[in-house]
Formats: structure tokens, C-alpha cells, sequence
């Protein structure tokens, strides 16, 4: 098996310790030292922590699924509920803990580094976008209510989402994501 | 005017410290410093950090208004939307910066934290009880839909606040709060 990069090891060390520490309480020694490379290599791949922060975030968007979000086998509820079933499941996986990097960055650093909000700002609409097309072949196969616009309604789902991982990490328990599909699935877009 | 005691003057310094900076970037040198205290004072009222973020915590959460939410003389759905429009306003008063510290501690520590992780918790209890009292009451007056569930519909308001509030933060626009309000005022309460 060929060697994976440093600058591959660095950005996967990155989002581990991004995900599950936060922004400000991941350093680049505790990354450097995770992904098993000396601390001085950092500099030779990324300016800055905040420029690996940008980077981890993109990867960490790749993994979000949303090309099957986009699969047209398959009915289009039944892949949004699928959606958002693996990253609950992630999260679950987890021990409901970490949740989403993309809100994390939003509450924790958006306010504080124009750089990081641009990238979270871009994550958040390409993922709104893949949940708005989903959404008007739902209400094409007339699967969810005709009255709701997509592209609002795509964006309270993101919205409600990332909120339910804080009050479910909060409880440490899978209660919000029961009251997420009962009050989505089940209420709001029927 | 009475001097307002070194404690108040630390408590109220810490909340805007942890509300603007977050729990990690906001320091005690930092807060006392705010607080215009010497350094060493903190330990004489508080134990850490942590204690007084606690304390912080439910300073925020009396800031929140629940007592007009469950204001007799308003007609309920009234109430429930000015409540929004309250803290909608307060992010606004801040450049759309900030947000709610209840859900700002929620992302970034109550992973790591148990304090803090209750603290948060019983915030968003003492929330959503007053959020589910007057849905109840909205319902009894037919100006909210009879098939919702109170408690739940509570809880979901509040988690889709909280990410409404990320959104916001991050495009630093105020679309993320006419979202909000289509979606739940005109859409999902109807």
C-alpha cells in the first residue's frame, strides 16, 4: 500500500481534531503530533492553522454525501430521509458528540475570521442546494406538499438540523433527532 | 448610584467576553480585565473558568425574556413571535454576530464539559417549557394547528433557532431569520 502524503496525514489529523476539539482548542501541535509528522513540516503545506481549517472543512463537505443525495434511483424522500439518517448516524457513532464541523465553525469562529465564514458559508449553499433539488423532485413525484418553496425550505431543514445536533449533543441523547424526522418528515413537508 | 459589587461587575464582564469571544478564546486576564478587576480577585469569587460560565450562563438565560412569553394579557401566537423578534433584534444590535450562548456552548464545549453540558441543558429546558406553555395556549385559542404536539413543536422552535442563528452569523445577513419565520409562523404552526 503506497504511503499516504503528509500533507494527506496533516489534513486528516486536521479534521479529527477540528471535529472533535473545535477550532480554537485544536493546535497545530496536537495535529502535527496526531498525524505522526514533526511539527516543523506543517509550515512546507499550510500557511496557518486557518488555512488547514479551510481545507478540513472542504474535505469534511466531500464526506457529506451529496451525491447520493442527487441519485435519481431512488425515490427523492426516501434518499432526503437517508440523508439525514447517515449523518445522524455519524453522529450517533460518535457517542452524540462532535455533530457537525460545518455549524460548529459557523458558531464558533464565523464571527471571528471572514476567511472560515466564507468557506462554512459556501459548505452550508452547496449543501442547501443538493437538499433543494431533492426537494422539488419530491414535490414533482408529489411526494411533499406543492405549497413549500424549495430553496426556503431546503434552507430550515439545514437550519433545524444543525440545531438538532447541539440540543441532541446537549442531551447526549437521540431524542432531537426523533423530534427533526417527526416534525420534518412527518409534519412539515407532507 | 452603588457601585455594583466586584462579583457583578466579573459576571457581567464574563458574559460578554464568553457571548462575543466563546468559552475557549475568552480568558479570566481577559475578563478581568473587562470587569476593570485585578487578575487575582477572580479566584476570590469564582473557582474557574468554568464556574463562571455557569454563572454567565444563567445570567443569559433570565436575559431571555420566558416571563412575556407566558404573559396572559398578549394573545399567545403574539407573544411567541415577538419572542423570536426580540432575539432576532438582538442579533441584528450586534452586526448579526453573536448569537445565543446557550447554543454557542452547546456546539463548542459541551462535548468536553459536563458542567457546562447540564448548564446548556437546563437553559434549553426551562426554554422550551415556556416555548411548549404558550403553543398550548395558542392552540386552545385555534391560532396554531390542533395536531401538534406541544412539547415537541417546542423543541424543534428551539432547534431551529439555534441553527436559523448560524446561518445568519455566517452569511451575516438577516435571510436566515425571514426563513425562520416563513417556515414556522406561516408554514409549519398554521
Amino acid at each position: 500500500m503506497a504511503r499516504r502524503s503528509m500533507r494527506t496525514e496533516i489534513i486528516e489529523a486536521g479534521l479529527e481534531q477540528f471535529h472533535s476539539l473545535g477550532f480554537n482548542a485544536a493546535g497545530v501541535k496536537g495535529i502535527t503530533d496526531a498525524a505522526g509528522v514533526p511539527k516543523g513540516s506543517f509550515y512546507n503545506h499550510f500557511d496557518s492553522k486557518e488555512a488547514l481549517a479551510v481545507v478540513a472543512l472542504q474535505e469534511y463537505g466531500a464526506g457529506r454525501r451529496l451525491a447520493e443525495l442527487r441519485d435519481p434511483a431512488v425515490d427523492p424522500l426516501t434518499r432526503l430521509r437517508a440523508h439525514f439518517e447517515f449523518l445522524r448516524d455519524e453522529t450517533i457513532g460518535y457517542g452524540i458528540t462532535r455533530g457537525c464541523m460545518i455549524g460548529n465553525f459557523g458558531a464558533e469562529i464565523a464571527d471571528h475570521n471572514d476567511t472560515i465564514r466564507t468557506a462554512v458559508r459556501e459548505a452550508l449553499a452547496d449543501w442547501a442546494d443538493a437538499i433543494e433539488a431533492t426537494l422539488a423532485d419530491a414535490q414533482r413525484s408529489g411526494e411533499v406538499r406543492a405549497d413549500l418553496n424549495p430553496a426556503t425550505t431546503a434552507r430550515f431543514l439545514l437550519s433545524a438540523w444543525e440545531g438538532t445536533l447541539i440540543e441532541a449533543r446537549t442531551d447526549r441523547s437521540t431524542e432531537a433527532f426523533d423530534v427533526f424526522f417527526a416534525m420534518t418528515f412527518d409534519t412539515l413537508l407532507r
